[in-house]
């Protein structure tokens, strides 16, 4: 997985709309890929954070108040992408896709918290919320991964076993706080077992960062029966079907689903960043390159190759 | 389903084997299919109740001490049974399978709270935990399934939707808070599509109680995005799979089980005893018969055929 984020000027507010009231020109705000309506059913939610006016949108492609495109290039409309049209360097954004956040935060770093990054975080920090001392098995180590790393690591979890098919990986996730390492390709047996032999039973809590649908299966059937947590994260092919014996769940195992780490965009993510500004939360680790806009396309390829490159596009070049 | 619980006599300690503290002879117990040893991983988890010592065991048939039987006719061994044997006019129990309760309960109503309606209540209280106002989804309405219903109208949900095959059974179920009853057998469509209809989306909290896998995956799908909760009790046949897409997870669903409502017999069941006894839960209204011991068998067959008798076995003829 790569992280690549828009431009680091999308940072300032520059005018605002008609109504939008909880904003001011000069704010500094993270654009999100799903936004907070705050009204609807799932805003009022202690839970939820799918909103139903501004959920994660990838086909809309325009804005939502009158259908149509705030871009164009002579002449001819380009369409939004995905509520927030960061790779450029001016866009229009719903203001219910905008966090408003400390204006002390360096925007070139906290602007990875839009996506991957508090995705992990949250689905371990918000969802799996492991305890002070107990064991966190992370499936997949790239950043959303490793940020679900960082959040056992920050709650304090004394074991966080790391879970990939690429030994590689092992020797950076420990600056996450992982403590242990499994790799998938060199077992021939189901991974639950594996872990659950490692850790006298299954570990307290799992969070699977990788949408592979076994990966899936066995990060809910590794947590420890009477307690156990897994988190899923991870987004599968469209096909592909979770399935597992009855019994796993009667045992008292919980299987929970997350969608951007339960974050609300607007609610919630400024308090992220202030965890990052009171040095609870390391951002730095995250990033391994800083690429031009110019290059762009380098940083989708080094992605597609799962490089472990994980970078901030810069319109700067 | 049918409540059978063993002989009323089977209600005061009469004498204590060595290094029992924490009885005297004379407290009035609840004998309970699953113990409780007070100091396994389990006993400490705030959540588990499956003691590692002394979880159903329904295969041991003697004491756990010395691995021998504590009965005998003419001389030959007979078998314990599920660590209480109350089919019996005196019994043997280890210590940790008997709830202390208060000496003024009736017992000859409270002993239902050994098994099904515990089981059934617990699953609600313990672990959907419905908020006020909410609706709960509650399938199959045999005793299970009637104190899970009990147990939503207990912590006020406003809608409490009964799902079974069989329309009799919605007359009675309304008494234990069932305000809208789904017949299975008159729907051709996944029912989860049937109940989304009826809520807007789906229901805040499901309880599944009839162990039928269809219903297992039905109670999960039925719960709303967002925050819903499906809580799976009844025990299904050996080779059932539970089978969803996983998107039904990632859109923050919960999926959750249960064994025995999450109750810790000695703990926790006193309290239950107190919610009969300060009139928070009505018990009178799930004993539909008294039958003799000498009648037991013909109290099985109404069970096998599903009549609807929810009954308790009394010794005394």
């Amino acid at each position: 997985m790569c992280l690549i984020n828009g431009s680091q000027l999308i940072k300032v507010v520059e005018s605002l709309g008609e109504g939008v009231s909880d904003l001011e020109v000069g704010d500094h705000v993270l654009p999100v890929f799903t936004g907070e309506c705050g009204d609807c059913r799932h805003c009022r939610s202690d839970v939820s954070n799918m909103c139903d006016l501004l959920r994660i949108n990838s086909v809309r492609g325009v804005m939502l108040a009158d259908g149509q495109s705030r871009f164009s290039i002579n002449g001819e409309p380009v369409n939004h992408f995905l509520g927030t049209s960061t790779f450029s360097e001016y866009t229009v954004v719903h203001s219910g896709c905008v966090a408003k956040i400390n204006p002390l935060a360096p925007l070139d770093k906290v602007c990875i918290l839009s996506c991957g990054v508090s995705t992990g975080l949250g689905a371990t920090l918000n969802v799996a919320k492991p305890e002070r001392g107990s064991s966190v098995a992370v499936f997949g180590l790239g950043a959303v991964g490793l940020a679900a790393a960082e959040g056992a690591r920050i709650a304090g979890a004394s074991r966080i076993i790391g879970v990939d098919r690429s030994s590689k990986r092992f020797e950076e996730a420990k600056k996450f706080g992982v403590t242990d390492f499994v790799n998938t390709s060199e077992h021939d047996r189901p991974i639950q077992e594996v872990i659950a032999e490692m850790t006298n039973g299954g570990v307290d809590r799992s969070v699977e960062c990788t949408g592979n649908i076994d990966n899936m299966i066995s990060a809910f059937e590794c947590v420890h029966d009477g307690w156990g947590v897994a988190v899923l994260v991870g987004v599968p092919s469209k096909d592909a079907v979770f399935m597992t014996k009855p019994i796993n769940v009667l045992n008292e195992r919980t299987l929970k689903g997350t969608f951007f780490g339960n974050y609300k965009p607007r609610t919630d993510l400024p308090s992220v960043v202030d965890m990052y500004m009171n040095k609870q939360l390391e951002l730095e680790k995250f990033i391994t390159h800083r690429i031009p806009f110019s290059e762009i396309n380098k940083a989708f390829e080094y992605m597609v190759k799962g490089e472990g490159l994980r970078c901030i596009i810069s319109m700067e070049d």
